[in-house]
């Protein structure tokens, strides 16, 4: 009853996968399976080749940095509230807590890349080095009151992870323009009234820069680490909670209340 | 480059919309603005049919009875946990709560829909009065240790919306075997240890297999009324709350804790 | 073993669930469901307060014209291509669908009800009339280059759906300077290359404006409208198509391709 | 004006992160950065412990054969369909790809697992070799005309990722009753009318039981896996596409058409 109709097939150059070949980019998967990591994957997925081995550890701290920060943090939350009420779609959990990685829970990254980016053509429009570009930036935020992402931590005073993949970058040979702008920044942020210093958004967002990833990849690979935590999260609620056991305390302020 | 391809396009019988007509199962929309109600349009989509003036009422007292119940509620708080980390994208609050309408939270009507077509199935096929299948089902779920869905409420002793439910289907001459079947099995729920009243998740069940929806529709339902109250709970999130003001106490009890 | 903590509730104005009353902004739930309809709940929950008859119809409107445009609607394609690979979750269906109404899909009310907040900023800073602002942001944005949210549509010469509702808000006494603007956009836009008339976004952006609604309205409205579509195109190809039935075709572009 | 109320806090077994230790499963997370993969932290989150040397290779195998199956993909397309409507919320995009993952679609891991759970209670409880209940299992879904879990693919006759996955767990010593039962029944597949080899979700679920991971691991490490597939296809649709560029073709087959 319904006639085929002839139309423009998706376009895509990621993955080939028609049933006589399975590949990423080019690589087998099979062969990567045998030789490579889950890392090399990300690379290519994300970045469109195989990484060094310099980028392969980056990739690695990056994705063990971010993969849970506990319960309380919103997408965990987020993903166990959903849990308590759905006990039998763990996807349903996993997809909410991904919803909660906003612009202002795990969003960082991105905003920071793209101030980065920002800040570069900058550089090269005004031909101002970085050394008068970060304070410019910092000194631009503060007279519009506006906080700056990538750097502070509701938690940290100074985020142990920041400093672990920053120190990894540098010794891994990887630190360019994006980590030193990052670094600049966080400089001019170190004087009064506090200092306000890089968090691990900050960071990845200046090392996936150097590396040459796009900006969007600063979120997803947040998204893509941070989903392993919330598998954990969800297999936690549902085999340790019973349904319906969260209530959250409200108080009615309402018309008459 | 990439050729055009001859595929079967997908079907649907639910709504035309080429640029010329734009009508709902055969109903033109422009007309149903001016002379429907959104019931009428719910009815159209979900039983395929206009509703008649009683179904319309029932369709408007279901999607009111169920609009909102606070902001406890595992849907909206899943909503306004993933609110507070998500400031710019008010549809991924709302689909996070959707997302914790499962089995445990809003999932009842669908599963006592379920129960009341097996209740049917077995009146038919062992020719047995509904008054003899409903005790049957009581004392074999109480046999298993099995709760019945769609009876009983963690807040009420009386669910209210499910007596205002049940009243107007009564008046309106829409009460068949579905809401008779909800109410023998509440009377054979009545007895010790405490008696649990049907909810209004069974009641929708009821009423929506009198009138002839889908099993489905007893879950959708639920779903479309909601969202109505969960997109004021991301109003009033965003409108109201800072990013990032809901802190969840969590206390670790694992390894090295 | 985990003490218990002293947190401060959550806050809301909107319903009060305590098990004693149900009531949404002070409305009794049982009354309403007797006596109201779907739309004053929408009223009550979006806009703070019960509507009078006038924007009762109007919401209806609104509500029904939004609530469908077919399967291929990028919302109503997402949902199905979930429920495709997920039968047993319809709320993971209809969650994808509303995530796919954000910027490009169904959100151009929201954008162009900050368009409309802007302009009469403008009027109300610039002391200039809406006569001379319309023309100014047509030409501003002709100039930039961008496209104004809430006219023109990839299938319509005129939307249907738009001219019924501005029919409504002016037969029932609505229309205020919302309304008034959109329509002189409509006339700026009328002349060469070729005139983009207002669609049922933009109007519903008027609308809602005119009668006093917050912003984000402007697209949860849509959402909650929408919703009824999804629920039945998840029933649809829940019961009428086998799972996985859906295949895209791809073509592969990438290397070693 | 709200009082603070008495919780008892949520409890979690899975990260502490208080602002001064940063610790999954007891283990330091900058530690692990240093030294470790993030498929330590995947087997610590899943499983409760950190993974010996043969675990981790097979966590990694694992996570690279699920990472990406091309755009045609439900959980990809629907990805790809949110990301044509919702151009500014990429999470959105990934939720929307992980709903897709059901039942029908990497959902056959789970059941796999959960079907090798109950051929291991029948091995014991009936002392039963796996080699009878392998074949018996496979008569009784041909009886009832069930399809088994874990076995077959629409593309491949012989899934190249199982093989690859097979032989891992083979050489690295970790085959053990899970990786038996599904050769077994793999093998009493292979006979009339067509064989019916294991594919990868099957091969997971095989694996994972043998390593001792709890059975919503073999959804959850598709999820995980599979979310750096859908990362990649938001950003091809976000950065090769223009938004609202995909078009499903349908044809109206209801009332008045």
């Amino acid at each position: 009853m319904t006639e085929a109709r002839s139309v423009e097939p998706w376009r895509s150059a990621i993955t080939e996968a028609d049933g006589e070949h399975l590949r990423i980019r080019g690589e087998a998967v099979t062969s990567l399976m045998q030789h490579g990591s889950f890392c090399d994957v990300v690379g290519l997925l994300l970045h469109g080749k195989l990484p060094d081995a310099g980028e392969r550890r980056l990739i690695d701290a990056i994705l063990i940095a971010i993969a849970d920060h506990g319960a309380g943090a919103p997408s965990a939350a987020a993903a166990r509230v959903v849990a308590t009420g759905n006990r039998q779609a763990p996807e349903a959990a996993v997809a909410a807590g991904i919803l909660a990685i906003g612009d202002a829970h795990g969003g960082a990254g991105l905003a920071c890349f793209q101030l980065i980016e920002e800040a570069m053509e900058r550089m090269n429009r005004d031909e101002m080095p970085l050394e008068e570009v970060a304070p410019l930036i910092v000194f631009e935020a503060r007279a519009a009151g506006r906080r700056l992402p990538g750097f502070g931590h509701r938690m940290y005073r100074e985020d142990p992870r920041a400093v672990a993949v920053l120190r990894l970058s540098d010794e891994l040979g990887k630190s360019r323009d994006g980590v030193k702008l990052v670094r600049l920044i966080e400089k001019a942020l170190s004087t009064a009234p506090k200092p306000i210093p890089v968090n691990v958004d900050g960071v990845i967002a200046g090392v996936l820069f150097d590396l040459g990833y796009p900006a969007l990849a600063a979120k997803l690979i947040f998204i893509i680490g941070r989903t392993a935590g919330l598998s954990a999260h969800v297999i936690e609620e549902y085999t340790r909670e019973r349904a319906m056991r969260i209530t959250i305390p409200v108080t009615y302020d309402g018309p008459g209340g």
